[in-house]
């Protein structure tokens, strides 16, 4: 039997640390990078990308919006990308927040996590607006193919902090004050139960800067999944944080830079992601 | 200046009734079409699909992870198709539910809604689990365009209700019981203000069959904002059910049916089509 994806995270978070590098061709960058804001121009930003970051670090995560943004022929260029990054490697993890139903949430998952698709990632992101039951099956068809999803949490954005800190009020509710975010890591957590090794395959999107308790996400709420954490770098967690702020689970995050890695442009990036991979193994294991 | 998306909408509905024909080229349907399970096969069932809706109603709704599935050649399909309903003078609404903030979220703006996009559309479906606030930009450009949004609020899935239903706890919560969807629907009414004719250019999603008092969804919550509501044909609601399940606002309701249209075969596709509009009118002004 093949490894789970939480083990192959387990040993690339191992090995590597916590720095995922993520992979933003937005305008504002393509142009930096002197680069047309096209499919051309946003398939080459991700080449170069997953080239800097082959054996630098474990994983990558690719933003699909800015491919998605150039239709089909976006698409392709991702695919190319996708593609150059799982051959290099590296853990995979396609940030597409996807979330439907039945069998429509059966094409996504399709899409993003069968083995032989065009866009065949390692993971997925997925959002949980329907519930975060509802996308049970497409947990399970994850598992099954050995691969991961992670499943929108608790953002650090404040506009997210009235929905995700709101209270459940239903027969299931633990306690009084169930709050949406620790009812979906809850729902999530089902899909790892039997899963070997100490990381299950389906984990949580936690913003690093999050206030967890007001969220009922501490450290039990996220035990035993990954933790896929945004809000390092330029969006203000520094890697020595790593510790402090997720505490007993701090050996699961996947902690993603995009643009404090980005900016620095082409010719700088591998020895930029070098600097930054170190500053978090350190904060583990230094 | 020219027509928003909610006088355009609301015109579409006068004339056509509320019937909006669902695109879901999933495996089971396209087999009984006799139709490959490609993006070969989705594509010719898209546009057999937008022909035979051509002048019967006013919308259509290709549902995007039946094409998103084939990967790169999947979205050249839908690019297709969704060129063939706009330029049939059918109103497109996308149904993608995409949700992200910032520069990412625009990403899935531009993609969508930009005037020339390859996958431009009339309007597209939008998840608020990051704060429907967070997708205050996005509405706004959808309007700027003259395009329309719809974004989840309360979807008839039970797996969704203790999500949707959740009581938001904050400064802005109106009286003790404000409910998740509820804050949804306020906050994406927000970029209605200002619009001219009765029906703002964004609205939301409400399932059918969803019990709205539950969620805070009375007819004032949505007042003004186009409503598109699956759950009519094959998930249980009838066309004469219009009035009794949205009230005052059934004037508003953009009635999807997917499987109930689409499972009679690209033969009888017109005529049932044609049957299913009709009642819809009748319910409304019979």
């Amino acid at each position: 039997m093949s490894d789970t994806f939480g083990q192959r995270l387990s040993a690339a978070l191992s090995r590597h640390g916590a720095l995922c590098v993520g992979i933003d061709p937005h305008a504002a960058l393509l142009s930096a990078w002197g680069l047309d804001a096209t499919a051309e121009g946003a398939r080459e930003f991700g080449l170069r990308t997953v080239e800097a970051a082959q054996g630098r670090v474990g994983v990558v995560k690719p933003q699909v919006a800015f491919y998605e943004r150039y239709g089909s022929r976006g698409f392709a260029a991702l695919e190319d990308v996708l593609a150059a990054a799982r051959d290099a490697g590296l853990l995979v993890i396609a940030d597409a927040k996807r979330g439907d139903i039945g069998t429509t949430m059966e094409g996504y998952a399709h899409a993003w996590l069968e083995p032989g698709s065009p866009l065949e990632a390692d993971a997925v992101t997925l959002s949980p607006y329907m519930g975060a039951d509802s996308l049970r099956d497409t947990l399970s068809l994850a598992v099954g193919h050995g691969k991961g999803a992670f499943v929108l949490t608790a953002t650090s954005n404040p506009e997210a902090r009235a929905l995700q800190s709101a209270i459940v009020d239903d027969a299931q509710a633990v306690g009084d004050h169930e709050h949406v975010a620790a009812r979906v890591a809850h729902d999530v957590n089902q899909a790892n139960i039997g899963a070997p090794g100490a990381l299950g395959p389906v984990g949580v999107v936690v913003g690093a800067t999050v206030d967890r308790p007001a969220f009922g996400l501490g450290d039990v709420a996220l035990a035993g999944m990954p933790i896929l954490a945004p809000g390092f770098g330029a969006q203000g967690a520094a890697p020595a944080d790593l510790r402090r702020l997720f505490g007993y689970v701090a050996s699961a995050v996947v902690a993603n830079e995009s643009r404090s890695i980005l900016a620095v442009g082409p010719d700088r990036l591998a020895a930029r992601i070098d600097e930054r991979a170190a500053l978090y193994r350190e904060s583990l294991h230094g």
